[in-house]
Protein backbone atom coordinates (compact mmCIF):
# COMPACT_ATOMS: atom_id res chain seq x y z
CA UNK A 1 0.00 0.00 0.00
CA UNK A 2 1.29 3.58 -0.43
CA UNK A 3 0.50 7.13 1.40
CA UNK A 4 0.44 9.88 -1.02
CA UNK A 5 -1.31 13.73 -1.24
CA UNK A 6 -4.22 13.87 -3.35
CA UNK A 7 -3.12 16.12 -6.05
CA UNK A 8 -6.38 16.58 -8.85
CA UNK A 9 -9.05 14.33 -10.08
CA UNK A 10 -10.23 13.21 -13.79
CA UNK A 11 -13.68 12.97 -15.02
CA UNK A 12 -14.78 10.60 -17.72
CA UNK A 13 -18.33 10.31 -18.92
CA UNK A 14 -17.76 7.45 -21.71
CA UNK A 15 -16.47 4.87 -19.59
CA UNK A 16 -17.05 1.29 -18.76
CA UNK A 17 -21.06 0.98 -16.84
CA UNK A 18 -19.09 -0.73 -13.73
CA UNK A 19 -17.51 2.29 -13.48
CA UNK A 20 -20.67 4.67 -12.96
CA UNK A 21 -20.42 6.25 -9.62
CA UNK A 22 -17.09 6.38 -9.11
CA UNK A 23 -14.46 9.51 -8.28
CA UNK A 24 -11.03 9.22 -10.07
CA UNK A 25 -8.51 11.22 -7.87
CA UNK A 26 -4.98 11.61 -8.87
CA UNK A 27 -2.40 10.68 -5.88
CA UNK A 28 0.80 11.74 -5.57
CA UNK A 29 3.06 9.08 -3.33
CA UNK A 30 4.67 10.68 -0.18
CA UNK A 31 8.44 11.88 -0.62
CA UNK A 32 9.73 9.28 1.50
CA UNK A 33 8.06 6.54 0.18
CA UNK A 34 10.91 7.12 -2.93
CA UNK A 35 8.32 6.69 -5.40
CA UNK A 36 8.23 8.48 -8.67
CA UNK A 37 4.83 8.17 -10.04
CA UNK A 38 1.73 9.32 -9.61
CA UNK A 39 -1.58 7.18 -9.92
CA UNK A 40 -4.77 7.54 -10.39
CA UNK A 41 -7.52 5.97 -7.64
CA UNK A 42 -10.96 5.66 -7.18
CA UNK A 43 -12.32 7.14 -3.93
CA UNK A 44 -13.99 5.20 -1.58
CA UNK A 45 -13.76 7.21 1.53
CA UNK A 46 -14.88 10.92 0.55
CA UNK A 47 -11.05 12.18 0.56
CA UNK A 48 -10.43 15.81 -1.00
CA UNK A 49 -7.45 17.59 -2.56
CA UNK A 50 -4.88 18.36 -0.56
CA UNK A 51 -5.57 15.22 1.95
CA UNK A 52 -3.18 12.83 2.69
CA UNK A 53 -4.64 9.26 1.96
CA UNK A 54 -3.49 5.59 1.98
CA UNK A 55 -4.45 3.98 -1.35
CA UNK A 56 -4.55 -0.03 -2.33
CA UNK A 57 -3.94 -1.20 -5.31
CA UNK A 58 -4.36 -4.17 -7.67
CA UNK A 59 -7.48 -6.50 -6.89
CA UNK A 60 -7.36 -5.51 -3.09
CA UNK A 61 -9.02 -2.67 -4.09
CA UNK A 62 -11.75 -4.10 -6.04
CA UNK A 63 -12.68 -7.15 -3.95
CA UNK A 64 -11.79 -5.13 -0.77
CA UNK A 65 -13.73 -2.16 -1.75
CA UNK A 66 -17.27 -4.02 -2.45
CA UNK A 67 -16.90 -3.72 -6.17
CA UNK A 68 -15.51 -7.06 -7.65
CA UNK A 69 -16.60 -6.84 -11.16
CA UNK A 70 -15.52 -3.01 -11.43
CA UNK A 71 -12.43 -2.03 -13.53
CA UNK A 72 -10.63 -0.82 -10.38
CA UNK A 73 -6.90 -1.03 -9.70
CA UNK A 74 -6.10 1.19 -7.16
CA UNK A 75 -8.35 2.75 -4.82
CA UNK A 76 -8.50 5.40 -1.75
CA UNK A 77 -9.25 2.99 1.57
CA UNK A 78 -8.39 5.44 4.09
CA UNK A 79 -7.77 9.46 5.52
CA UNK A 80 -3.83 9.59 7.02
CA UNK A 81 -4.39 11.10 10.74
CA UNK A 82 -1.20 10.62 11.89
CA UNK A 83 2.28 8.76 11.93
CA UNK A 84 5.78 8.24 12.52
CA UNK A 85 8.90 8.73 9.38
CA UNK A 86 6.50 10.11 6.91
CA UNK A 87 8.89 12.27 6.06
CA UNK B 1 -5.14 3.36 -12.72
CA UNK B 2 -3.16 5.51 -15.74
CA UNK B 3 -4.31 8.65 -17.92
CA UNK B 4 -2.81 8.72 -21.35
CA UNK B 5 -2.78 9.14 -24.54
CA UNK B 6 -3.68 6.79 -27.26
CA UNK B 7 -0.61 6.78 -29.51
CA UNK B 8 -0.92 3.64 -32.12
CA UNK B 9 -2.03 0.35 -32.14
CA UNK B 10 -1.12 -3.56 -33.32
CA UNK B 11 -2.66 -6.02 -35.73
CA UNK B 12 -2.49 -9.68 -34.25
CA UNK B 13 -4.08 -12.22 -36.21
CA UNK B 14 -2.47 -15.24 -35.06
CA UNK B 15 -3.48 -15.12 -31.47
CA UNK B 16 -5.38 -16.63 -28.33
CA UNK B 17 -9.36 -17.71 -29.19
CA UNK B 18 -10.48 -15.52 -26.22
CA UNK B 19 -8.54 -12.62 -27.80
CA UNK B 20 -10.56 -12.41 -30.84
CA UNK B 21 -12.56 -9.19 -31.37
CA UNK B 22 -10.39 -7.19 -29.44
CA UNK B 23 -8.47 -4.18 -30.23
CA UNK B 24 -4.72 -3.33 -28.83
CA UNK B 25 -4.08 0.41 -28.75
CA UNK B 26 -0.64 1.84 -27.63
CA UNK B 27 -1.02 4.01 -24.66
CA UNK B 28 1.35 6.62 -23.49
CA UNK B 29 1.09 7.94 -19.62
CA UNK B 30 0.46 11.92 -19.48
CA UNK B 31 3.86 13.12 -18.47
CA UNK B 32 2.46 14.51 -15.27
CA UNK B 33 2.36 10.79 -13.99
CA UNK B 34 6.09 10.57 -14.49
CA UNK B 35 5.49 6.84 -16.21
CA UNK B 36 8.34 6.31 -18.44
CA UNK B 37 6.55 3.24 -20.36
CA UNK B 38 4.17 2.78 -22.77
CA UNK B 39 1.70 0.22 -22.31
CA UNK B 40 -0.80 -1.85 -24.84
CA UNK B 41 -4.48 -1.88 -23.53
CA UNK B 42 -7.46 -3.91 -25.21
CA UNK B 43 -10.32 -0.82 -25.91
CA UNK B 44 -13.71 -1.51 -24.02
CA UNK B 45 -14.44 2.11 -24.90
CA UNK B 46 -13.79 3.05 -28.66
CA UNK B 47 -11.14 4.93 -28.24
CA UNK B 48 -8.85 6.70 -31.24
CA UNK B 49 -5.77 7.62 -31.59
CA UNK B 50 -4.97 11.07 -29.76
CA UNK B 51 -7.61 10.70 -26.93
CA UNK B 52 -6.82 10.84 -23.81
CA UNK B 53 -8.15 7.93 -21.92
CA UNK B 54 -8.23 5.86 -18.59
CA UNK B 55 -6.47 2.53 -18.23
CA UNK B 56 -6.90 -0.09 -15.78
CA UNK B 57 -4.11 -3.18 -15.01
CA UNK B 58 -4.08 -6.03 -13.72
CA UNK B 59 -6.85 -8.82 -12.77
CA UNK B 60 -9.03 -5.52 -13.25
CA UNK B 61 -8.90 -5.52 -16.88
CA UNK B 62 -10.19 -9.14 -17.45
CA UNK B 63 -12.71 -9.50 -14.65
CA UNK B 64 -14.02 -6.05 -14.37
CA UNK B 65 -14.55 -5.69 -18.19
CA UNK B 66 -16.49 -9.12 -18.97
CA UNK B 67 -13.89 -10.98 -20.48
CA UNK B 68 -12.46 -12.90 -17.05
CA UNK B 69 -11.41 -15.83 -19.49
CA UNK B 70 -9.00 -13.80 -21.46
CA UNK B 71 -5.46 -13.12 -21.60
CA UNK B 72 -5.96 -9.46 -21.02
CA UNK B 73 -3.51 -7.77 -18.16
CA UNK B 74 -4.63 -3.72 -19.50
CA UNK B 75 -7.90 -2.13 -20.83
CA UNK B 76 -8.73 1.56 -21.95
CA UNK B 77 -12.00 1.96 -19.67
CA UNK B 78 -12.88 5.59 -19.65
CA UNK B 79 -12.04 8.29 -21.99
CA UNK B 80 -10.93 11.50 -20.07
CA UNK B 81 -13.33 14.72 -20.68
CA UNK B 82 -11.50 16.75 -18.36
CA UNK B 83 -9.47 17.36 -15.10
CA UNK B 84 -7.30 19.06 -12.49
CA UNK B 85 -3.59 18.89 -12.13
CA UNK B 86 -3.27 16.81 -15.28
CA UNK B 87 -0.17 18.69 -16.43
CA UNK C 1 8.22 -11.50 -1.12
CA UNK C 2 10.81 -8.54 0.11
CA UNK C 3 12.62 -8.34 3.09
CA UNK C 4 12.93 -5.31 5.27
CA UNK C 5 13.10 -2.98 7.88
CA UNK C 6 10.07 -1.70 10.32
CA UNK C 7 10.95 1.98 10.02
CA UNK C 8 7.31 4.05 11.04
CA UNK C 9 3.83 3.31 11.14
CA UNK C 10 0.60 5.34 9.63
CA UNK C 11 -2.71 5.88 11.87
CA UNK C 12 -6.01 6.00 9.79
CA UNK C 13 -9.22 6.36 11.63
CA UNK C 14 -11.55 7.26 8.56
CA UNK C 15 -11.19 3.93 6.54
CA UNK C 16 -12.85 1.26 4.44
CA UNK C 17 -14.36 -0.79 7.20
CA UNK C 18 -12.89 -3.70 6.46
CA UNK C 19 -9.38 -2.43 7.48
CA UNK C 20 -10.63 -1.42 11.07
CA UNK C 21 -8.05 -3.41 13.60
CA UNK C 22 -5.50 -3.45 11.65
CA UNK C 23 -1.73 -1.90 11.86
CA UNK C 24 -0.22 -0.25 9.03
CA UNK C 25 3.43 0.13 8.98
CA UNK C 26 6.07 1.60 6.85
CA UNK C 27 8.53 -0.81 5.43
CA UNK C 28 12.52 -0.16 4.03
CA UNK C 29 13.68 -3.09 1.87
CA UNK C 30 17.25 -3.95 3.13
CA UNK C 31 19.95 -2.53 0.70
CA UNK C 32 20.79 -5.77 -0.85
CA UNK C 33 17.70 -6.16 -2.72
CA UNK C 34 18.16 -2.91 -4.52
CA UNK C 35 14.65 -2.03 -4.20
CA UNK C 36 14.28 2.06 -4.28
CA UNK C 37 10.78 2.62 -2.68
CA UNK C 38 9.12 1.72 1.23
CA UNK C 39 5.98 0.14 1.42
CA UNK C 40 3.45 0.21 4.03
CA UNK C 41 1.80 -2.95 4.80
CA UNK C 42 -0.66 -4.82 7.39
CA UNK C 43 1.47 -6.06 10.26
CA UNK C 44 0.16 -10.01 11.02
CA UNK C 45 2.60 -10.82 13.24
CA UNK C 46 3.69 -8.22 16.27
CA UNK C 47 6.83 -6.80 14.24
CA UNK C 48 7.96 -3.98 16.06
CA UNK C 49 9.75 -0.62 14.98
CA UNK C 50 13.21 -1.87 13.79
CA UNK C 51 12.82 -5.30 13.33
CA UNK C 52 13.71 -7.20 10.46
CA UNK C 53 10.73 -8.95 8.52
CA UNK C 54 9.25 -10.81 5.41
CA UNK C 55 7.05 -8.92 3.32
CA UNK C 56 4.28 -10.32 1.03
CA UNK C 57 2.61 -8.39 -1.98
CA UNK C 58 -0.61 -8.29 -3.84
CA UNK C 59 -3.57 -10.67 -3.41
CA UNK C 60 -0.94 -13.18 -1.06
CA UNK C 61 -1.43 -10.18 1.65
CA UNK C 62 -5.04 -10.59 1.41
CA UNK C 63 -6.02 -14.23 0.82
CA UNK C 64 -3.12 -15.44 2.46
CA UNK C 65 -3.45 -13.72 5.60
CA UNK C 66 -7.37 -14.15 6.45
CA UNK C 67 -8.60 -11.07 4.80
CA UNK C 68 -10.17 -12.11 1.33
CA UNK C 69 -12.22 -9.23 1.34
CA UNK C 70 -10.01 -6.63 2.88
CA UNK C 71 -8.51 -3.42 0.51
CA UNK C 72 -4.82 -5.05 1.84
CA UNK C 73 -1.96 -5.23 -1.12
CA UNK C 74 0.82 -5.53 1.43
CA UNK C 75 1.36 -7.52 4.59
CA UNK C 76 4.01 -8.45 7.07
CA UNK C 77 3.89 -11.95 7.22
CA UNK C 78 7.46 -13.40 9.18
CA UNK C 79 10.31 -11.94 11.17
CA UNK C 80 13.49 -12.75 10.48
CA UNK C 81 15.83 -14.49 12.60
CA UNK C 82 18.61 -14.94 10.61
CA UNK C 83 19.64 -15.32 7.08
CA UNK C 84 22.97 -15.98 4.57
CA UNK C 85 23.85 -12.96 2.16
CA UNK C 86 21.08 -10.22 3.00
CA UNK C 87 24.11 -7.52 3.14
CA UNK D 1 0.30 -5.99 -22.37
CA UNK D 2 3.19 -5.67 -24.14
CA UNK D 3 4.63 -6.16 -27.39
CA UNK D 4 8.54 -7.72 -27.81
CA UNK D 5 10.81 -9.40 -29.66
CA UNK D 6 11.93 -13.43 -28.96
CA UNK D 7 15.31 -13.57 -28.26
CA UNK D 8 16.27 -16.62 -26.29
CA UNK D 9 14.68 -19.40 -24.50
CA UNK D 10 14.96 -21.67 -21.53
CA UNK D 11 15.00 -25.25 -20.58
CA UNK D 12 14.02 -26.32 -17.08
CA UNK D 13 13.38 -30.40 -16.95
CA UNK D 14 13.29 -30.46 -13.05
CA UNK D 15 10.08 -28.23 -12.26
CA UNK D 16 7.00 -27.96 -10.74
CA UNK D 17 4.39 -30.63 -12.59
CA UNK D 18 1.76 -28.36 -13.48
CA UNK D 19 4.87 -26.28 -16.22
CA UNK D 20 5.47 -29.65 -18.21
CA UNK D 21 4.65 -28.97 -21.48
CA UNK D 22 5.62 -25.67 -21.89
CA UNK D 23 8.35 -23.67 -23.45
CA UNK D 24 9.84 -21.00 -21.97
CA UNK D 25 10.64 -17.94 -24.52
CA UNK D 26 13.01 -15.28 -23.05
CA UNK D 27 10.98 -11.46 -24.62
CA UNK D 28 12.84 -8.70 -25.10
CA UNK D 29 10.38 -5.24 -25.31
CA UNK D 30 10.12 -3.24 -28.46
CA UNK D 31 12.59 -0.10 -27.82
CA UNK D 32 9.29 2.25 -28.24
CA UNK D 33 7.88 1.23 -25.26
CA UNK D 34 10.60 2.28 -23.07
CA UNK D 35 10.41 -1.04 -20.63
CA UNK D 36 14.42 -1.82 -19.69
CA UNK D 37 14.06 -5.44 -18.66
CA UNK D 38 13.38 -9.01 -20.58
CA UNK D 39 11.07 -11.41 -18.88
CA UNK D 40 10.40 -14.67 -19.42
CA UNK D 41 6.70 -15.97 -20.96
CA UNK D 42 5.13 -18.82 -21.93
CA UNK D 43 4.68 -19.22 -25.64
CA UNK D 44 1.01 -20.35 -26.37
CA UNK D 45 0.69 -19.44 -29.93
CA UNK D 46 4.13 -21.29 -31.73
CA UNK D 47 5.95 -18.05 -31.67
CA UNK D 48 9.73 -18.50 -32.87
CA UNK D 49 13.17 -16.63 -32.16
CA UNK D 50 12.67 -13.44 -33.62
CA UNK D 51 9.19 -13.31 -33.56
CA UNK D 52 7.37 -9.88 -32.74
CA UNK D 53 4.82 -10.98 -30.08
CA UNK D 54 2.30 -9.77 -27.16
CA UNK D 55 2.33 -10.47 -24.09
CA UNK D 56 0.23 -11.13 -21.01
CA UNK D 57 1.28 -10.37 -17.70
CA UNK D 58 -0.02 -11.85 -14.17
CA UNK D 59 -2.83 -13.66 -13.78
CA UNK D 60 -4.13 -13.09 -17.65
CA UNK D 61 -1.56 -15.62 -18.22
CA UNK D 62 -2.87 -18.31 -16.19
CA UNK D 63 -6.13 -17.73 -16.42
CA UNK D 64 -6.67 -16.13 -19.48
CA UNK D 65 -4.52 -19.43 -21.18
CA UNK D 66 -6.24 -22.35 -20.01
CA UNK D 67 -3.72 -22.89 -17.50
CA UNK D 68 -5.55 -21.49 -14.02
CA UNK D 69 -3.57 -24.02 -11.48
CA UNK D 70 0.13 -23.56 -13.69
CA UNK D 71 2.81 -20.98 -12.10
CA UNK D 72 2.84 -18.94 -14.89
CA UNK D 73 3.00 -15.42 -14.79
CA UNK D 74 4.15 -14.24 -18.57
CA UNK D 75 2.37 -15.87 -21.60
CA UNK D 76 2.71 -15.04 -25.34
CA UNK D 77 -0.26 -14.87 -26.57
CA UNK D 78 0.00 -13.18 -29.96
CA UNK D 79 2.05 -12.82 -32.86
CA UNK D 80 2.12 -9.23 -34.20
CA UNK D 81 1.29 -8.68 -38.26
CA UNK D 82 1.38 -4.78 -38.01
CA UNK D 83 0.97 -2.21 -36.08
CA UNK D 84 1.22 2.07 -35.99
CA UNK D 85 3.91 4.11 -34.16
CA UNK D 86 5.73 0.83 -33.40
CA UNK D 87 9.14 2.70 -33.69
CA UNK E 1 8.69 -15.33 -15.13
CA UNK E 2 12.64 -14.35 -14.22
CA UNK E 3 15.95 -16.33 -14.20
CA UNK E 4 18.08 -15.80 -11.66
CA UNK E 5 20.37 -17.23 -9.47
CA UNK E 6 20.08 -18.29 -6.03
CA UNK E 7 22.25 -16.43 -3.73
CA UNK E 8 21.07 -16.61 -0.06
CA UNK E 9 18.55 -17.11 2.10
CA UNK E 10 16.59 -16.28 5.23
CA UNK E 11 14.68 -18.01 8.09
CA UNK E 12 11.66 -16.94 9.64
CA UNK E 13 10.34 -18.88 12.97
CA UNK E 14 7.90 -16.48 13.95
CA UNK E 15 5.88 -16.29 10.79
CA UNK E 16 2.06 -16.65 9.37
CA UNK E 17 0.62 -19.98 10.19
CA UNK E 18 0.48 -21.58 6.42
CA UNK E 19 3.72 -20.21 5.69
CA UNK E 20 5.04 -23.20 7.72
CA UNK E 21 7.56 -25.61 6.20
CA UNK E 22 8.51 -23.57 3.45
CA UNK E 23 12.21 -22.02 2.37
CA UNK E 24 12.76 -18.69 1.55
CA UNK E 25 15.77 -18.16 -0.95
CA UNK E 26 16.91 -14.95 -2.19
CA UNK E 27 17.30 -14.95 -5.95
CA UNK E 28 19.23 -12.44 -7.70
CA UNK E 29 17.98 -12.05 -11.56
CA UNK E 30 20.88 -13.03 -14.46
CA UNK E 31 22.19 -9.85 -15.59
CA UNK E 32 20.92 -10.41 -19.36
CA UNK E 33 17.13 -9.66 -18.07
CA UNK E 34 18.03 -6.43 -16.92
CA UNK E 35 16.35 -6.60 -13.92
CA UNK E 36 17.60 -4.24 -10.55
CA UNK E 37 16.24 -5.95 -7.45
CA UNK E 38 16.44 -9.13 -5.71
CA UNK E 39 13.51 -10.90 -4.58
CA UNK E 40 12.45 -13.40 -2.25
CA UNK E 41 11.01 -17.01 -3.36
CA UNK E 42 9.93 -19.81 -2.06
CA UNK E 43 11.56 -22.67 -3.03
CA UNK E 44 9.23 -25.36 -4.09
CA UNK E 45 12.11 -27.69 -6.33
CA UNK E 46 14.70 -28.24 -4.21
CA UNK E 47 17.09 -25.39 -5.52
CA UNK E 48 20.38 -24.81 -4.02
CA UNK E 49 22.52 -21.94 -3.26
CA UNK E 50 24.26 -20.80 -6.70
CA UNK E 51 21.71 -22.57 -8.85
CA UNK E 52 20.25 -20.89 -11.72
CA UNK E 53 16.41 -20.97 -10.87
CA UNK E 54 12.89 -19.61 -12.78
CA UNK E 55 10.77 -17.73 -10.82
CA UNK E 56 6.67 -17.22 -10.89
CA UNK E 57 5.68 -14.03 -9.09
CA UNK E 58 2.41 -12.80 -7.98
CA UNK E 59 -0.80 -15.56 -7.39
CA UNK E 60 0.57 -17.78 -9.97
CA UNK E 61 2.80 -18.05 -6.52
CA UNK E 62 0.39 -19.78 -4.67
CA UNK E 63 -2.33 -21.15 -6.91
CA UNK E 64 0.17 -22.59 -9.39
CA UNK E 65 1.99 -23.96 -6.49
CA UNK E 66 -0.32 -25.91 -4.27
CA UNK E 67 -0.86 -23.02 -1.45
CA UNK E 68 -3.65 -21.18 -2.34
CA UNK E 69 -4.10 -20.00 1.18
CA UNK E 70 -0.56 -18.94 1.76
CA UNK E 71 1.11 -15.51 1.78
CA UNK E 72 3.27 -16.41 -1.23
CA UNK E 73 3.99 -13.78 -3.94
CA UNK E 74 7.30 -15.17 -5.31
CA UNK E 75 8.20 -18.97 -5.98
CA UNK E 76 11.10 -20.82 -7.74
CA UNK E 77 9.10 -23.08 -10.18
CA UNK E 78 12.14 -24.77 -12.24
CA UNK E 79 15.69 -24.79 -12.49
CA UNK E 80 17.20 -24.16 -15.34
CA UNK E 81 19.38 -27.07 -17.58
CA UNK E 82 20.22 -24.62 -20.91
CA UNK E 83 18.97 -21.98 -22.67
CA UNK E 84 19.92 -19.51 -25.73
CA UNK E 85 20.83 -15.92 -25.10
CA UNK E 86 20.93 -16.13 -21.20
CA UNK E 87 23.92 -14.00 -21.25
Amino acid sequence: MLIGKVVGYVVSTRKCDNLVGNKFMIVEPIPSLKIDNRIVAVDKVGAGIGELVLVAQGSAARIGCGNPQAPIDAAIVGIIDEGQNLE
